[in-house]
């Protein structure tokens, strides 16, 4: 490992550091003629640990990592190792694979979720997106109906066969989410919220992570590595756009994060274009774009009358340009080298009136 | 209430906007050619409702509000009110005090602490700052003492008469560490966690509300909006710096919002320079331009031996460089109309050895 | 038109712009009941005028625009007006076409020069760059060949029959490299140089404009708007990444801002990969994605030996690449609706031994 | 020297570079295991050069400069040189003085510009601002008076003693304005304009150089390099605010970079309260932060009528609000180690009738 430093060490500065390199096992030199450049390298000759580099970084005196491919975190992607495949549903989420997920920001009514589930799904979506539990930034906003929108998902998969994601906010809830649904969802505003992030890798199930409002690909890397470090090894990243000074997108989506990404980590990258875009007429050409820059899928608002509903309804699409921008996905998937997993390969839909009953969701023991 | 439109409304779009106006007793009226601005009056001539106004501000439809002087939200400055006065031990945070919170990042060593704390407190600060529980960004890091950092901080409040603010990162641990400090910190990655604010909210301690990485000043708000809602009136808003482009500093300290924030909240507005400035010799002259700008406060992080910490050290500064910063703040304040509360006019400080057998923290009931 | 107001307008604050409304023959109104809103309608019933919307824009009073559709700029997209064509050499960028530039960043050598510009054209570039002026940040950097790299480029286009467009920087050298060029670049750092967007526009050359650093993309259109107003119609917008906070890559390329410009203006927009990119592995993603965004062509830096280059050396792809990317073209136009205009289309190429005499470059009289 | 490098260098990429050392005389050194850091050092023991330092960091393999203490810029402050002292009229700038510039955004009438500079000169101004060439975002934006503006400045400098500084656009203009001028503005927009900085420069009057909208601190210190390259030593930094995601201020004002700057060059900084904040209440809170955070002085728009007039009229203090700041000026100035040059010490103040002969302004000659 190599670490540049802030300054030339003085007096005993370097100390601490060096005794803990000592600790560890590892043999420190200086580097330079200002001692500016510390090499660490470990004395029986074997790699360098990520743990034990994120312990070096942590002291005031390194001002960051020149070079640590001796000591490689979870998430990046090694030659000696096969990039990871995520699977939830009919869903495949891959280096060479393309799967569409789709449906309402919030789930608010039972018969529009069924028909938007089973439209996406003839359109070809091989997953469900749906809150019930919905971040807003004002107290104020409508906050999703929880338990009885997770009830309302769990009937939308009975009905159509497609398994869905949601959304869990509070880690009391995991439990009672991870009981319902297929994948977790870590929202933006939850990407550095490592208890979440902690307590959704626990209950077993995939984890689509989004990417903070302003983290850096670094930061967004290190809260995925914060899940495969809780021995859960599905995640799939989502990014979604990040702050700008412009306002004619809501978010900025950041497609050269996802071609970096798709050469830097194993894990499957997907986009988020309707948060990116934040209007409708907005969401097929930046889908398009995710999709060309590679990326392994995308996660799209619908709802087919967007002005009736509480929240974003400014950025959801209709079925019928969801069925258009699926069609896209077909003929774009080849030319990046990637097969479009398709929902209408899968068993004949045959939408079965939703039993209104209540579902007891059984909560999962992590 | 006035709101823009995103486009002149067709057909029936707005007949669900319509609709909740005429249930929630609004008249409403577009205005303009274009019919772009629609008006919303309560018909029996009380003023508006900040929770109706984020209904309408949720629909598609609606770009944003023009105008909504008469359906102010909880942490809006009015002619009528007061400004909010919050009582931490010996600190007072208003709008014509100035209280210096200082102490080291995280919570290491027991004699450390107190050295700190009595020293901090020798200088003039009035109430003693320290991470127990630590968020960061990589699972590999130093995660603070916990329950054990909580400890030394009762301990070193025992020894030295300082009350203590820390953070508290899982809404699970909220009774445990309000049963322990004074004030409760919610941190820049947590501004946004809705969950976490109304447990906080709820423990009846004052809040130290950070602002988020990349918050607008209007998402600040209605962070603490939320904590308002939950019907606790004690809230410290935090400006410790925004995500930039640039990185001679660590974040850019946003003191045109400190400014902006003074007249538009009834809240009291600190600032923290040592995040913001991310290198010891920039938090002098932070600190100094803060107040000058009209802060009720500073957060400062201080440490006799920084190179040896986890966590932050580049920017900790010495007992000493706190002792000359707590002098310009005497010197600063009166020029902004404010009085320092000034630590060394409290009771004579005598340090007590530490008593070192275990302590009991209380967990509150909320 | 109308305006939001900052605040209520108080005594005479309104009276200047109610002056300046009387003397244009627009008659004022003041919407809502706290006068936020101002409407100007021509009192003859013709529509407003873009000039005298800035004039209002203007008044401190004026907060914004919420309505100027009867008062549109000349780079408004209307429904009575064709979307502009801009030919350059064999190029073509319109609303239906899909035109790629490739070359090198600086003119260094004559042969590379040559080789380059042969071997883009055989792979289905229309239009050669290359820079002759370079702009850069140090002093100390390298600037260009300046008029003997004009001479190159010319010598390139007798050899290749590929026309060039090159950057323009000072006011000065306007006629000098219209004398030589196909078209004009303004670059990234000029985009707010309106006095170098004036002399370049009365040179009569296409202008390729590319957006600044961190102009909004209102800003982006005003600087196209200055070229339309100096009476030249053929302005090429290119997107190449915005400042961000993130380091993976070297700009954040906007495509939302593409996407949203296709519908928001008729002059065609493309996109710079390779500068947005900052590395050639993140090119040919980023170039796909722009295109399938909806982006009317690409400018690409293309080197054959990158690592022996001055300037931007690490975002240059290879010949070979790029004869990738040219396919990518081919296929991805017909999936957005446009046509690719192909460089192999034309006249065979047959590269000429240059004549290295030295050219004399006949000065554009404006 | 020490750079660091993209990658481990394979084949002969490293070549031109390690032959350009050997040419300029350096010994070069890969350093590491990996081979990712490259140590530069002059055969002959001389230290490196600041220009030979940009060639290096212009190669595609170098990522970046880790040390270069050895071969510092003209900008940078060492042990060995002096601060820079700037006088333009009676004000001062300096590492230990304070001096304060005032006027209106624009020229517009010579009876209100003359009432300015006095009302200023008398609270403590010791420099004149006023634009004759306003750099607009719109074609159709009032842009100035021009030579006529000059003409006015020249009057009130005749009619108050004050001398001015005026923006200057055009390398064209250069002649022209310099001059009418004692100091030259080189705006925001023109920051990156290394044609204008250089034609500037050579005027050989001081140079008032703004920070770019989105510029880093090191591309604001190059722009000043360049002025100092061309043989001026006379530059004064200004920071006006850099562009944010929030809308509270107009720009967000970068006191971390002053700081920042007044530790890291010999050159002057000073801050424009004005254009960060953007509406007149949150002027003098940032015009007394900024100069607690260390800044040699202020430049602020003063205007006795703002809403009359055509630009940036909602940030303009009156000139009884400058006096108060001026006076908070002299109180702060003390506890930060500089002393207030005030321009009340001056020479008695009579303001004599201008005499409104046309001026002729004689060009000078670079």
């Amino acid at each position: 490992m190599l670490f540049s430093l802030r300054k030339t060490p003085a007096g005993s500065e370097a100390q601490p550091l060096l005794d803990l390199a000592d600790r560890l096992g590892y043999r420190a030199r200086f580097l330079g003629a200002g001692r500016r450049v510390l090499e660490l390298v470990r004395e029986d000759g074997t790699p360098g640990d990520a743990a034990d580099r994120s312990r070096f970084e942590d002291f005031a005196l390194v001002a960051g990592v020149l070079d640590a491919s001796d000591a490689p975190e979870r998430t990046e992607r090694r030659a000696d190792r096969k990039a990871t495949v995520v699977r939830v549903g009919d869903a495949v989420f891959s280096d060479d694979t393309v799967s569409l997920i789709a449906g309402p920001c919030a789930v608010e009514d039972q018969d529009d979720l069924i028909e938007i589930a089973a439209g996406v799904r003839e359109a070809g979506a091989t997953l469900l997106r749906g809150g019930a539990f919905k971040p807003r930034t004002s107290p104020h906003a409508f906050r999703g109906l929880g338990e009885a929108g997770l009830e309302m998902l769990v009937r939308a998969r009975e009905a159509t066969g497609l398994a869905f994601v949601t959304e869990v906010l509070d880690p009391r809830d995991v439990e009672l989410v991870a009981g319902a649904a297929d994948a977790l969802q870590i929202g933006s505003r939850s990407m550095s919220n490592q208890v979440l992030l902690r307590e959704a890798a626990s209950s077993g199930k995939p984890i689509l992570l989004k990417r903070g409002l302003a983290a850096t690909v670094r930061e967004f890397l290190l809260a995925a590595e914060t899940v495969l470090d809780a021995g859960n090894p599905n995640v799939i990243l989502c990014e979604r756009g990040v702050r700008s000074f412009d306002s004619v997108t809501r978010n900025l989506l950041d497609l050269g994060a996802v071609a970096h990404l798709t050469t830097a980590t194993h894990l499957p990258v997907i986009a988020d274009p309707s948060h990116a875009a934040g209007k409708s007429h907005l969401v097929p050409p930046l889908a398009r774009a995710a999709l060309a820059a590679g990326a392994a899928g995308l996660i799209v608002e619908v709802h087919p009358a967007p002005h009736t509903v509480h929240s974003d309804g400014a950025q959801a699409i209709s079925i019928e340009t969801f069925a258009e921008l699926a069609a896209a996905a077909r003929a774009i998937a080849p030319l990046v080298g990637r097969r479009f997993i398709d929902g209408t390969d899968s068993r004949p839909l045959r939408v079965t009136e939703p039993d209104l009953a209540p579902r007891a969701i059984e909560r999962t023991a992590p």
